[in-house]
């Protein structure tokens, strides 16, 4: 587990994108967020207070998060002084870079020395079981889309918020660097080795009380020629009592796939579902979330109502307007 | 590249099926094969003459391949004096277990100190990119099962002999640890890190001649809520041209999973067309392959007969009546 408080690093981010998993982090746990750390030429600004290292210190931040990926998701040099400094300061480091915190010599020394911990979330933690493909008590709730980084990720967390705020059981599993940050465990399932994909949403999935709710976070899609395996394995090592479909209209293509285009809404519900089904008989569609961000108010409003008569189910952009429609579909599951 | 010719060693196999691995080595490179190394006890014979280490060294053996499975997994203790003892006598080592050799710290010493090389086809040993889901040039056909080991690897290289025996420009790419054990080379798919499974598909079956067709080795099942992100990574990773269906008509249950039952031929044909159409519109089913090995001669010909004119596609026992009828098809591709 990784300790809060955080101190959200936005070292260097040439713009606000480069900083999105310290905006997610600040998005759904404001409570763990003391504060934000920019350096020179910065131009990432999440509105939290600007805290020296020894500021966060002095309020007790107990890690350092990295919240800005570079191009290639390295551990730029440039950061490396202030990796160290903070852990002269008593503060643990955790990325989800590519390149890990525990490969660099420099880091590594400086956390023997100092007794701190490098945390690279990127890496998975635990031995994985084979799927064993077994029913499990309470209920399970998974996002897919019609192709990467739709909003699968934030429909989860969204679901999860509302959930806590009526008195609901429900747990956002996470399955990728930002929701592990967010959530402080989980796993990177695109770093888990094929044949232990599906026992490793199992094992992040266990059995639980009759009216918990398990989260999902989906990754990729079962459309998406270069990750479909990962969903696939989300799908059946999940063994979903409901699906949310996840859609981002204004795509000209798969994201990294010039050559192919996004899947009708209808296939999507179509093949999860089928694809569901095969590991849990009585799985259904239970909305439909739409990240409308390219879409001005009154366009997305109409676009999802368009979709709604369409498709029959809550449609929703929880981002615009809450994911309370979709949570109230839960109950009929 | 690992060395020929071999011997197999068999270990102290408890039956015939433990020693698999190097029953498909013998029965698809018997050329490669002088001759069989079987411990006290071991209840697998593969008909191949016994060898002392002495004596295959002597015979020009080159690899000393481990073509038995233990419970596990694992390098059984009493194997290690014959390991160590064959690369004294000249041998490298092959093995596709789950533990490694070079893991073992007497074994690894041995090698260094004989010079011989260990071989652990069970890791990965190129750094794969991610797919880019990009056409290329060549034709492939694809085996998919409605279930775990039911003969997806058989058809595929009874399918690469019919067409070398015809003349035909193909390629059996194998994607386990037999079939890589027995062609030399591959990707052990299971192995592979999520985010680069259908890219390591697209690695080993690159653009080639127009008439040139990759037989790719099958993997799991579409199916299989174990391994079914396996399968569709090579559904997507591999854009085949043409697919066969593998049924073993016996099973009770999805292997592994009690509470499974297989899916019907109907069902593995309109799932597999599904994902494959998604990256490769022209995909089709060219014909039925069903390991009949539990059935009698009246009772597999009845069987296939009456599974041809359900389906409407040619269906046969490779291993009984060879995959001509399989090779045939192709030609409507």
């Amino acid at each position: 587990m990784i300790q809060s408080p955080y101190l959200l690093f936005l070292g260097d981010a040439p713009d606000a994108l480069a900083a999105k998993v310290a905006q997610g982090i600040k998005d759904w746990r404001p409570e763990a967020c003391l504060g934000q750390y920019r350096m020179e030429g910065c131009k990432a600004n999440l509105g939290l207070e600007d805290l020296t290292l020894a500021e966060a210190a002095e309020r007790g931040a107990k890690t350092l998060v990295i919240g800005v990926a570079n191009r290639g998701g390295y551990i730029s040099d440039s950061w490396k002084e202030v990796l160290k400094d903070a852990m002269d300061h008593g503060m643990d480091i955790a990325s989800g870079l590519h390149n890990l915190l525990r490969n660099d010599e420099e880091l590594s020394r400086r956390a023997q020395r100092t007794g701190m911990s490098l945390f690279d979330v990127r890496i998975p933690t635990v031995s994985f079981p084979i799927a064993n493909g077994k029913k499990r008590t309470g209920k399970r709730c998974l996002a897919v889309g019609t192709d990467c980084s739709v909003g699968k990720m934030y429909t989860g967390l969204a679901m999860e918020k509302v959930m806590r705020e009526r008195g609901m059981d429900a747990d956002f599993r996470a399955t990728g660097q930002t929701g592990i940050l967010i959530t402080g465990n989980g796993v990177p399932l695109d770093a888990v080795v094929a044949d232990f994909m599906a026992g490793s949403i199992e094992y992040i999935t266990p059995d639980n009380d009759p009216d918990h709710w398990d989260l999902i976070e989906g990754q990729g899609s079962l459309f998406h020629a270069s990750y479909s395996g990962v969903t696939l394995a989300l799908v059946h090592g999940g063994q979903p009592d409901a699906l949310v479909l996840c859609h981002e209209p204004s795509r000209a293509h798969m994201r990294g796939l010039p050559d192919y285009k996004l899947p009708s809404l209808e296939d999507l519900r179509d093949t999860a579902l089928h694809m569901a089904r095969m590991v849990n008989p009585a799985c259904q569609v239970v909305g439909i979330s739409v990240n409308t961000s390219s879409m001005s108010e009154d366009d997305a409003v109409a676009y999802l109502k368009e979709t709604e008569a369409r498709m029959g189910l809550p449609t929703v952009d929880p981002f615009r307007h809450g994911a309370d429609r979709l949570v109230d579909a839960l109950a009929g599951v």
